[in-house]
Parts: structure tokens; sequence; C-alpha cells
């Protein structure tokens, strides 16, 4: 096993009636507070008043309308009114998205330049507001993880970033607060949550630990997502997903693992240059990633997780075992009603050698599990359509 | 699932010469530092000398001499070091006892009365010093948790405690610093790390997420405790326990459950009176308990156990499948050689039924997976002999 680093102190409060803490979580961090959300899913829901309610004694300034695939232009925004009004704490109200953008303010409102350098250098961030969160979408993990990734449209780029700074101080997670989200996006965020496990899971190093809990996280997701998509208000099934997006990425599973990502910056791209939503992306890459990279040294590997995650029995020859697995994987994924081509989604070739170019450069692909040059992922993007 | 709070932020700085980063560690809490340790082991296999030397601009005092199943009078005597040096910090390099220990003094250090009114109400608790610790042996995840357990001869009482104040602040963990661990010790705790796992893992509240978890843990420990007592330079198989002993018991295993333990209670009684090792006890224990709680109540769970955790295919009958699952536990710690009877470890029936009843009252058993009265617990211990 790696030598590796671990701390993720981020509080959890997990269950129902969790947000009527939120005025003891945030009053040791001071009285203004900035509450960031999304499209307005929360006001339709009721979060939103509930959570004005429950805060009426802290002084809120809001940042509506943060977009799905966030953009630099969010954080600019947040993090001038966290300048101009001496902003104490951030209260993130969403999904990944929210969550990210936040993380990018939080570093933004102590920065004088141009915000996007954090996101390029996230080691230039020497100081950050804290953060707290209330999720509503179980996928990226941003609740509990110091990650963020921020879209800069002008320049194509969709880029990760992170620093221990950035961790949530506490994260909300009432699995009702799930409840209206629609099929495809339970579907789509199951596959994000899959995927970032998947890109640990499949490395040249062994260990056992995170290996063996990636298998059982997996084989949650696979047991809840499509009660979760057939029945959105499924408690257990709301639960065990969201507690799962948040193991998924909080580093317990890359613990003694240090391969770079595959599928997220060839997925970035995508949605880089076509705004699709992320988890779709990854649905799309993974089962051909898959395909692509199985070759004599890896099968081992895959033939390991048809048997551990799909229980798939032994066949004869490993080869078997281990397109079994894949084929497990890429019917799991229709079964959800996920568009499964780049086509479905109005992708053309157009774009993907400049696409493929930049995931090698800017995902550093060459140190991934199979290293893949451009050609590589222009033939994966081609497996896609 | 339950609702429930997690937040372990202890930073973990696992792998080879982790030590090396102590003094940035320990730095920000003070000068003066409390090195507490056990019987002496730390000085022959030079770990000692080697901490001495890398804190050698800190003021370094001392408590050594840490019983096994740690005593009140340890904690008094490192309480006044504290109190009378002004330490600043604890440093606890050593097992389970040795860093019990030291959360007690943390603790103790700030309080006036007597230290065992704060192991019997550990809610009282208000102010504690930090902790770091580097761990040797591994066995009970204190270097993970906010708990320890304490002995009082005097009253026979071996009690548990634990306070949000007491979770360490950083620990190390070098597999190789549990090299010259005796077979029989690396048994005796890989019994432990199982037993923490298992006591939270039968529970009749359905998590999926820590179920999946522990299973995989488990597996761990089964894969790898065999090797490292065959081989005590086994760096992976080290490394494994040494990763597994840290997560089965610092929440994750029991998130969204909440039963009462079960053999740990009934274990601290044979300590408590006979002063055994924690691990051998346990060993002993487990399946005899097992066997007494399985019903129809509990079988599925007994089967889901046996084959999720030990691959064993269902059989016609679940009660075959059941038991077939508690026989390979019996029979996996039989090949630890770890003494599997009472007997064997010099316990008579002369006291199982005060035990009994201390065991009840202090470990809560009614509120146990299946509740266990004092008659089932002599029971039990009968079974054991």
């Amino acid at each position: 096993m790696e030598n590796f680093n671990f701390c993720v102190g981020t509080r959890i409060l997990f269950g129902k009636g969790q947000e009527e803490k939120l005025p003891e979580l945030l009053r040791p961090y001071g009285n203004k507070v900035l509450l960031t959300y999304g499209g307005g899913s929360i006001k339709r829901t009721g979060l939103y008043d509930r959570i004005k309610s429950l805060l009426h004694e802290f002084e809120i300034f809001e940042l509506g309308g943060i977009e799905p695939n966030p953009r630099i232009e969010s954080v600019y925004a947040g993090a001038e009114i966290c300048k101009e009004e001496d902003i104490d704490v951030i209260l993130a109200v969403g999904g990944g998205s929210t969550i990210d953008c936040s993380k990018a303010i939080a570093a933004a409102a102590y920065y004088e330049g141009d915000a996007w350098d954090l996101i390029l250098h996230p080691d230039w961030i020497e100081k950050a507001l804290p953060i707290c969160t209330v999720l509503t979408l179980s996928a990226t993990g941003s609740e509990m993880d110091n990650g963020g990734v921020i879209t800069n449209l002008k320049t194509k780029e969709k880029l990760g970033f992170g620093n221990p700074l950035l961790l949530p101080k506490a994260s909300v997670l009432n699995p009702e607060n799930t409840f209206t989200v629609p099929a495809s996006q339970t579907a789509a965020g199951s596959a994000d949550i899959m995927s970032h496990i998947l890109e640990v899971y499949f490395d040249t190093r062994r260990a056992a630990v995170p290996d063996r809990i990636s298998e059982g996280l997996l084989k949650t997701v696979i047991q809840y997502a499509p009660i979760a998509v057939r029945e959105p208000e499924n408690y257990e099934a709301r639960a065990e997903l969201m507690w799962t997006s948040s193991l998924a990425i909080n580093g317990i599973c890359s613990t003694g693992k240090d391969c770079a990502w595959s599928c997220h910056p060839m997925e970035h791209e995508l949605s880089a240059y076509y705004d699709i939503t992320h988890g779709v992306g990854l649905a799309i890459l993974t089962p051909r990633w898959m395909r692509y990279i199985l070759n004599e040294h890896t099968v081992e590997k895959f033939a390991e997780y048809a048997k551990n995650v799909w229980g798939i029995a032994e066949k004869a020859d490993l080869f078997e075992t281990a397109n079994a697995g894949i084929d497990a994987t890429e019917e799991f994924l229709k079964s959800l009603e996920i568009p499964m081509t780049l086509s479905e989604v109005g992708i053309t070739e157009e774009h993907f050698t400049e696409m493929a170019e930049h995931a090698v450069i800017f995902g550093g692909l060459s140190e991934a599990y199979v290293p893949l040059k451009a050609e590589d992922v222009v033939n994966i993007y081609r497996m896609c359509m």
C-alpha cells in the first residue's frame, strides 16, 4: 500500500429534519451568511423558505442561479458579494454545482486577482471562507471533499481544483431533500457516483481496504439507484445513495492508491464544449473506456470487478469474466434510461481532436491506470457515437 | 436508515517514515510534550530513540509503563504531570491501551476531582489536551476514535468512555512499527478488529452502506491476518490490518445503526476480573454469542453474513447457511492459534453471576441486537468453558 494522508473532518448531519441544526452550525462563524443556490428548485420545494425561516436571526445575502457546470462568472459574482458585504460564512444549498461554485467563491473572497487564477493554481489559495452545505442531489460528493470543477466558456475549459481549506465544515444530508430530483438526474447522479469509485478502483497499486470499500459502495448504488429512479420518495433508497455519494469521493476509496483519473477528464471536455449533464457523459464513456483498456495487464482486475461487484461466477476464461462485468455495467446504466451514445446528446465528431488533446494535457491522462494519448481518447469518443 | 452525526477529523499519516512529520504535527500545540508509552517495547525496537531524536527541539516529559487494560492509577499519574508541568500536547506511542489511557489523561489534566468521575460521566469532560498518536498495534482503533476503556481494579470495573474532545488530532500509522508484534498479539488484535465490526454489523436497523463497508473490512482481516501472523514483516499484510483497525471503529461502520454492543461488555468483565488479553476474550466469546442468539429473527442476517463475508454458497436451509458462517468464524479464529476456551486462559465459573450482572448493567445489554439478561450472559460464558 502506498503512503497516504487522509483528513476529512466535515461534520455530517444525516437524516430527516437535520436542517434544524443550521443555526447552531453557522453561529460560530458569524452573522453574515451568503446563501448560494442553483436554478430555483429549492424555491419550488419549499426548502428555501424553510432555511430562511430557520436563519431569521442571521443577515442573509444571496447568490442564486448558479448553473449546472458552474461558470467562472458566478464565482466572480459571489466573491464580489463576500468582499463588499464582509460575509462570514457561505451556506451552499444544492448539488455539486452550487457547492463547487461556493468553494471557488470562498477562496476568491480573499483573492485580489482574477479568480480563474485559483482554479488554474489551487495551491495559491491561502485562506477561504468557511462553507456549510445542505445537499439536494446525490452525485458529486462535493459536500464532503475539498475539490470542485469550474467551467470557463470563453476559454472552453472545465477544470478541477482542490485545496484542504475548501473542505466544508458541515453538511446537512437529508434524503428527503432529494425526493423531487427527477428520474433522469437521479440516474445521471448515480452514474457520477459509480464513476468516482471506478476512477480509483482501477489503479495499478493494490490496496484491499479501499477496494473492498469501493466494491461495497458500488453494490449499494446498483441495489438502490433503480429504486430511487422508480420511486422518487423511497427514503431508504435516497438515503443509501446520498451517503454513498459522499463516501465515494472523500478520499477513503483512494487511500494508498494514486492514479490519475480517466473518464472524468474525457467527460469534462464533452460538457465544456456541449454543456451536457456530467453524469450522462460519464455513463456514455465508462463502458467504452473499460472495453478500450481491457488487455492482458488489466484483465485480472476487471475479472475481480466482475466477481466482487456484479457477483458474476468465474468463467473458464479471465477475459470472458472481465467482459461479463463490463457488459453488466453497460446494461445497468442503460436500465436507468440514460442516453448511451454521444449522438443522442447532440455531439458530433467535429471537436474530437481538440477535446482529446485538452483532456490529455489538463487531465494528466498519461498518468492514468492505462495511460491514454490523444488518439486513444479520440478512439474512445468514436466508440461512444 | 436512522439519522446520524459523523465527524472524524483525525489527520492520518499512513506509511513508511511518517514519524518524520511529528515535529510539524506537534508544533502548533506548543513545546511541552507528554510522551506516553507502555511496557517498553518501543525502547527495544528503537522507536523511542527515533522519536526522541526527531523531537529534540521539544521539552519532553514521560509516562511509561502504561499497562495492557490500562488502570486508573496511570491516569492519575499522567494527569499530575500535565498539571505540574503545564503540558501542551500528549504524544501517545503504542497500542490501544496507551492511547486510551492518554485520552483519559488529556481530560483529567483539566479536572480537579477524581479522574474516575470522568470515566463514569464522560459528558462531564469540558476540555482536554490535544493528543497525537504513533500506533504500534493494530487492534482497538483508538487512534481514530474518541473513546477508550479504563480499568479500576479496586472496584473491579472496566468501563468504556468517550467524548468528541478526545479524538486524536493526528495519528501516524506506519505499518513497520507493528513488525515486532508477536503472532499471539497480532491474532488477538485481529479478533478485536473483527469484533468491532461485528458488534455494529449485527443490528436490527438495516443500512446498506455501513454493512457493505463492514463486509469489505472483515474480508480484509480474513485475508491478511493469517499472513501477518505467519510473516510478521509482511508490509502489505501489516498495512491492510492497520488501516482496517482504524476504520473498523471510527463510526463509519455504524452510521445509521444504533444497537448497544454485545461481546465487548461481556469481555470487559473477563479482563476486569482476570486481566486476560481483550482480543482473546472476544475471540472466545464471539462464535458462542453468535450461536446463542441465532434464531428465526436473526437467521436472515446471519445468512447474509455467511454469504457476503465468507463467500458461503446459499444452502437449502437459511439456518444451515447461517451456521456455516458461524462455523467459518470459529474455524478462522482457531486457525490464528488463539486459545478458544475460558478454561485455557485460567477462568473458572466462580464469578460468572456477578460478571454477568455487571455486563448487563454497565454494558446496556438489554439494548443489544438480541437483548441479553444476566442469565443469558452466564449461559454464554458457560458455552465458552
